[in-house]
C-alpha cells in the first residue's frame, strides 16, 4: 500500500484531532469518511467538506472499504473498539492513531490485532485547548512535531506510510521513537506541563488575581483548561514516567529555591542563563 | 498638576519599558525627553520620534524642567539615582516608576526623597521577552494591567495622576494595591511563574527534546529567556514572599502528585475542572 488520492481513509472519532485530520486531508483532495458517536458532528463535517460521508454506527461498508483507518479516540475507547469490531477490517488495512500515551495502548492493541491488519502508532504533537469537531483546524499541524512509535511488530512499509501521512498533514518535523521513549518524553514535555498549569491555577484561593496578572501567568496556565476525562486517563496510563518527571522537576525546583533562600545570586543567574540558552532551540521556525 | 499635552515628561532609562512608554506618549502628542546611558539608544529614539531629545548625562535642564519623571531602571539603580541627583528636581515634580518589586524600593525612595517632590509608585504588568529600546512597542499595554502602589505618604492628586498616566498609556485595567499586597501578588503571578519556567528548562539534560515538543512546553518556557541580571535582583528583593509562594505551589503540586500515585482519578478530575473554570477569568478581553 502507498497513500495516494485513491486511498480510502476512514477516521474514527470526529473530535478536535479527528476533525483536523479530516480537514487537512480533504483540503488536499484525499477521500475521507468518518465514524463518530454524534450525528451532528457528521452533519457539521459533511457540510464543510471535511468528509464525504459519515456514520454513527460502525458501518460495515466504511470499515471494509478503508485502506487506512485513523483512530482519534480516548485510549480505552480505542482499545475496546478494536476488540469489538476488528473482524470488520478487510485484510491488509493499515491502522494508526493519535493517542497521547503509547506503551500500554500499543501493547494491548498489537497483541490482540488480527495478523493481516497492521497498527502503526503515531502521536501528532498538536492540539487546541478547546475540544470538539467545531474547533478543528488544519493549521495546528504547521510548525508542529509528529512522532511515529513503531515496535518490532511493525513493517518498514507501515512506518514509511505513517511518516508520509504526517507529511501530508503538514507537520514540520517527523520523528521515530519507541513507545517507551515516547512516553518518557511526553511525561516531561506534555504531561508534567499540564500538571504544573493545573497546580498553578489551584495553588491559591486569592480572589481577583486576574486584575493584576501579566502575560507570564496567562502563558503558564493556558493549558489548565483541560479535558479532565481524557487527561486523567492519559496521566494514569503513564503514571510511572509521569511521577518520575514530576519528581525530577520538584528536585530542580527545590535546588533553585535554595539558591534564592541563600541569596546565591551567581548560582541563580547561571541557571537562568542556561535556561534562556536552551529555550532558543524550542522556537518554532 | 494635571497631565496634559504641555506636561514635560522625562523618562530615565530607555530600555524596553522606558522606550514603550516614550512611544505610547509621543504617539499621542505628549512631550517626552529621556536620559539613558547609551547615546545609540537616544539616537534610535530621536530618529523614530519616540523622544524630542535625550542625554547620556543627568542633564540639569531636562531634570529641572520636568513635571513628570518616569524611572525605568533596575531597582537598585533607581534608588542610587535618587540619592545622587534628587537635588536637581524642581519643586513640585511628580516621579513614578515601572519597578517590578515595591515594598523595599518604595520605602527606600520615599524615606530619602525631598519633601517637595512626590514619588508615586506603579507597576505596568506588561513586557516582552526581549529587552532593549529597539524592541519597544506601545501595543504591549493593550489588554494589560497597571498597578499603582501608593503609601500613606502619597497624595490623592498624585494617585489620580498616576492612574491617568496608565490610562494614557493604554492599559486596560488600572488597580491600586499597597506595596506589600503588590509584592505578594507579584511573587505568585510573575516571579513564581518565572521560577517554574527556568526550572522546566533545566530539569533534564536530555538532548533533542525540541524534536518532540508540543506547544504546551513552549508556552510554559517562553519566559525562561530571562534577563538574569534584573530578575535575580527582583527575586532577592522579594525573597520572603517568593519563597512563601514557591512553597505553596510545591505543596499543591505534591497533593496532585499523590492523587496520581494513588490512582485517585475523581480527585484528579475535580482539581482539573476547578483549574479550567478559574482560568476563564484570566482570558484577555
Amino acid at each position: 500500500m502507498k497513500i495516494d488520492k485513491n486511498t480510502n481513509i476512514l477516521i474514527i472519532g470526529l473530535g478536535l484531532m479527528g476533525g483536523s485530520y479530516a480537514t487537512a486531508l480533504s483540503e488536499q483532495g484525499y477521500k475521507v469518511k468518518a465514524i463518530t458517536v454524534n450525528q451532528k458532528d457528521i452533519d457539521y463535517a459533511v457540510e464543510r467538506g471535511m468528509i464525504i460521508e459519515g456514520s454513527v454506527q460502525p458501518d460495515e461498508r466504511f470499515i471494509s472499504e478503508a485502506d487506512l483507518v485513523v483512530f482519534a479516540l480516548y485510549p480505552t475507547v480505542f482499545v475496546e473498539w478494536i476488540e469489538k469490531y476488528q473482524h470488520l477490517f478487510r485484510s491488509g488495512t493499515l491502522i494508526t492513531d493519535v493517542t497521547g500515551v503509547k506503551t500500554q495502548v500499543v501493547a494491548q492493541v498489537q497483541s490482540m490485532l488480527r495478523s493481516d491488519v497492521e497498527y502503526i502508532p503515531a502521536h501528532p504533537m498538536a492540539g487546541r485547548v478547546r475540544s470538539g469537531v467545531e474547533f478543528s483546524d488544519a493549521s495546528v499541524f504547521k510548525g508542529a512535531n509528529y512522532i511515529v512509535t513503531p515496535t518490532d511488530k511493525n513493517t518498514d512499509e507501515a512506518i514509511e506510510n505513517c511518516k508520509e501521512l504526517g507529511s501530508i498533514l503538514g507537520f514540520s518535523r517527523i520523528s521515530v521513537l519507541s513507545p517507551e521513549e515516547h512516553d518518557e518524553m511526553i511525561a516531561f514535555l506534555s504531561q508534567l506541563t499540564h500538571c504544573i498549569a493545573v497546580t498553578l491555577m489551584t495553588a491559591t484561593d486569592t480572589e481577583g488575581l486576574e486584575k493584576y496578572t501579566g502575560d507570564s501567568f496567562r502563558d503558564l496556565t493556558r493549558i489548565s483548561k483541560i479535558n479532565d476525562l481524557m487527561w486523567s486517563e492519559l496521566f494514569l496510563m503513564n503514571k510511572d514516567a509521569l511521577l518520575r518527571q514530576m519528581d525530577a522537576f520538584s528536585e530542580e525546583f527545590s535546588r533553585f529555591r535554595q539558591y534564592i533562600a541563600n541569596g546565591q545570586r551567581e548560582e541563580m543567574r547561571q541557571v537562568m542563563r542556561k535556561a534562556g540558552e536552551r529555550r532558543l532551540r524550542f522556537d518554532k521556525n
